[in-house]
C-alpha cells in the first residue's frame, strides 16, 4: 500500500480569485511579505500494491482524466511513501 | 523570492465525502485499486525575501490562523526552492 500524491493547480495565466482573496486578506491580518497566493487541490490516493511504472502511467491518466481540467489547471503525481504528517 | 507550499488535509478522523465520491466513482471508470481518496487544499505563497526560521515561522502561525481550520484539518509547511511543473 503506497500513497500517492496528485497535486492539481490552475495554470499560472489562469486567474486565481480564491488565492487572491487571501492574498489581499494577509497584510490585513497581520501578515506581510507574501507577494502571491494560488490555492489548488490536492489528492491523496491510497493505492493496494505496488507503485511501478504501469500503476504511475495509470494515475497519470486517472488525475489528467478526471482530477485535473488540463484546459485551465496542470497536475504533478507524486509518491509518497513515507506518511510524514506536520501541524497539528 | 522562495514558494512555500502549505497542504491542508482533513484530519484522519474527519470523514471526507468528496474524497469518497472521488474513490467511489474510480471502478465505474475503470480504475480499480484505489482503496480510498482524501481531498484537500494546496496553497502556494510567493514570500519576498529570504525564508529563515523566523519567516517559517510566521507561515506557520498564518497557516494555524487563516488557511485551516485545526480543529478538523491538519496542515504541513514546505519550502519548495526549486519550481518543478509536470502533468500540461
Amino acid at each position: 500500500m503506497a500513497r500517492v500524491v496528485v497535486d492539481v493547480m490552475l495554470k499560472p495565466e489562469i486567474l486565481d480569485p480564491q488565492g487572491q482573496a487571501v492574498q489581499r486578506a494577509l497584510p490585513r491580518l497581520g501578515f506581510e511579505g507574501v507577494s502571491d497566493v494560488r490555492q489548488g487541490k490536492r489528492f491523496e490516493l491510497e493505492v493496494d500494491g505496488p507503485v511501478d511504472d504501469a500503476a504511475l502511467a495509470r494515475i497519470h491518466e486517472l488525475a489528467e482524466s478526471f482530477l485535473a481540467n488540463t484546459v485551465i489547471e496542470n497536475f504533478t503525481v507524486k509518491v509518497e511513501e513515507e506518511k510524514a504528517e506536520a501541524g497539528e
